[in-house]
């Protein structure tokens, strides 16, 4: 059998899952293709934001993965566009010819089209935007310290989480916490309650993919932190000044975190449906191509009527799912039909707080911060950071400290004149929050 | 007595110094400035440029210092120039009057005035550019991998550090450590040997503060680490394509490290000499301002005809002694002229070995690595930091590994054509290293 090359596209989840099955095979030859020369563990990006773990904690560099895998080059690149024809993806203006491949490119934010938002609010998908929240929420509290404008002060001094999924539900989560131990032992010139977190759901309750009683918990939780939940609230705009709901209130605001709305980062090429996602069969791969699957964020594929969740644990799992279809398609096996684990829903609220469905067993309090602790560290790739992530959990827990408080990039803000350049209606709205 | 207003301008090891013993005095206001938000163990900025560290490790938050110091606030901004008249320092514009002022703004690199150096080379006084030299190092073996051209691969795979003084050497230790240990796992494309590291010093050893015995051992020691070390060599021009010596030889390279000289960091409104460094009394106050005190790298003074090292010892006691004598002086005591305590020199070579000079006390290798594994950690201020900076340290003493390999602003480099641009008899001695 002539030696057959396998590329996958993305070291997220379901790449490094594929990489794990066939890595070691004979006759196979991989090559890994990622933008960054690391894999990130997502579920703990908001840690990054919120200063609770530095970033090369939850940041894997793929070489140092890849030792354990002969078979398997890496490639540090942007995919531009998949040729179904020629069996080729281009890399950088460079052609990379395939026999088989794996797309697990992952999924971007999505704005909805609310004008302003790609603009003046940071998404949270990358390392990079993670820093960049961090540099943006410490620049925004030392800038409050050095004004005198009450109004340009308030708007330093309030933070604004739009979405609330469970990236949103935990990043505001964190900053409550960061609110109610850190701010007021480290800014003595600033009122705790002074920083504002807000978060903005348009739907009736936080975390719809959890059960109600769960939510309930959840939202008051958060409250109990000091986070200010607006539910059935949505976001008409977002402007160098703040956020304008479509109720017309406006929240003065230098720091819009968008956590709403995720697409497909589907790539030129692929035949996509909703959401820029790209449908397969239920053996993965693309009706059109079968030598091309689709694992993970990007996969559009109905279970019993429904998507499968975009989560880390479908992108695992199809990942490898996708890897052994291969191996049975060159052994001329039948493919086999994705079958998805449930692995339950977690979401964690700071300090020993946290939610737990793992089927019909639900629970909440300090049990489920461990299970959460417990699952996250096993998952976490990679020994030393296992470690690592530990020592400082440890550390935050003991002390009640926020240790990565440090600012790369400091950020400027507006000087205060956009509030005065607004329309009336608008300015009169001006923290006035209802509720 | 009328409650006083001492301003403290940088974060550094004088700085805090001065801190610790102002900000607890009754009737004292103590504020620091500083351009960043954290302080920098700058002993070991080097190993976060070799992807040894973590950035936090060697950062820590000057509020989260300044905590136990009721007595002190911080301002963080930029300090722009000082009135010794109106008793004021400008930071950003805003001006911030003082009944005392201690400056301890340190030091910047300095370029001797050789062409390209500013713009070409990259020096190693702060985190954003210790940052900048592993991003630039490993984006350069990701690209090196992907490019067929032999010349810019060359170049591409040549580190060129200038200046053979402690953080010259400790840098080009932990790049052969890199070298030697990690490049050849992690780059099956690349032969590790493809990789140069060159360490150009003008003088006629390394290390010219220590013994010979010392300089020998330590030249001897990175040759076995694989670098190559040029004495007698002075650099005449740095450019896109490389370094271009004195005698005419060029050494292509994409990344070229400036350690070789340093100036005082003095702002306009003190009277500077040599080296923008400001004289002071034994006492450590400008003369023409006995108000205005200097302590650290900033500060010029002779000891025995010699002016005092600019090194960390030097900046914390400086710092200290100039606080006490801002304290004899309220309270109309003499103030003492200042007393060095010369600690010695320490310089480490990567994996135990290093060379310490203790008074008459001389020893080198694993001792001596001990020894400066010990100091570096007493010193390290913050308990977390020692913890989390041992437990790196060990992690990669057993392992061989460099865990922090991620980059984070991926660069690019020439496409090679500067070669081809480059005058003919420069071209001709391309590659040509003569022993």
């Amino acid at each position: 059998m002539a030696e057959k090359h396998v590329v996958i596209l993305g070291a997220g989840f379901a790449g490094l899952g594929a990489v794990r099955v066939l890595g070691r095979e004979k006759n196979l030859r991989v090559t890994l293709v990622d933008k960054n020369n690391y894999h990130l563990f997502l579920p703990l990006l908001y840690q990054v934001a919120s200063a609770g773990l530095e970033a090369p904690q939850i940041a894997m560099p793929i070489r140092a993965f890849l030792r354990r895998y002969p078979n398997a080059n890496f490639v540090m690149g942007q995919a531009e566009r998949v040729d179904l024809q020629a069996k080729v993806v281009v890399v950088e203006g460079k052609p990379i010819p395939y026999d088989y491949l794996i797309v697990g490119s992952g999924s971007r934010s999505f704005d909805f089209g609310i004008p302003g938002v790609a603009q003046y609010a940071i998404g949270l998908k990358s390392l990079e935007e993670a820093l960049h929240i961090r540099d943006r929420a410490l620049s925004a509290a030392e800038e409050a310290v050095r004004t005198n404008d009450p109004q340009r002060r308030k708007a330093l001094l309030t933070f604004v989480i739009v979405g609330g999924g469970p990236t949103g539900v935990e990043l505001a989560g964190a900053l409550g916490e960061l609110k109610k131990h850190v701010v007021a032992r480290d800014y003595p010139e600033l009122r705790g309650a002074e920083l504002r977190i807000v978060l903005i759901e348009a739907g009736k309750r936080l975390l719809n993919a959890f059960s109600e009683g769960s939510s309930r918990y959840v939202e008051n939780s958060l409250k109990s932190l000091g986070v200010e939940v607006l539910k059935e609230s949505r976001v008409a705009e977002v402007s160098e000044a703040g956020v304008r709901l479509e109720s017309g209130e406006f929240i003065p605001s230098y720091l819009v975190i968008w956590s709403a709305g995720v697409a497909g980062a589907a790539l030129p090429g692929l035949p996509t449906t909703r959401g820029n996602r790209v449908a397969t069969t239920p053996e993965l791969f693309v009706p059109e191509a079968p030598e091309v699957y689709v694992a993970g964020d990007m996969n559009y594929l109905e279970v019993n009527g429904k998507p499968l969740p975009q989560v880390a644990p479908t992108a695992m799992q199809q990942g490898t799912w996708a890897a052994r279809n291969i191996l049975r398609h060159l052994r001329g096996q039948k493919q086999l039909p994705f079958r998805y684990k449930d692995k339950g829903n977690l979401a964690v609220l700071g300090r020993a707080k946290a939610v737990a469905e793992l089927g019909r067993v639900k629970f909440k309090g300090f049990l489920a911060w461990v299970t959460w602790l417990a699952v996250h560290i096993y998952y976490l790739a990679g020994f030393r950071n296992r470690l690592l992530v530990l020592s400082n959990w440890a550390y935050s827990y003991l002390t009640y400290d926020y240790a990565v408080r440090i600012i790369h990039h400091r950020h400027s803000f507006p000087q205060g004149e956009e509030f005065k350049k607004a329309p009336e209606p608008v300015l009169a709205e001006t923290g006035v929050r209802k509720g």
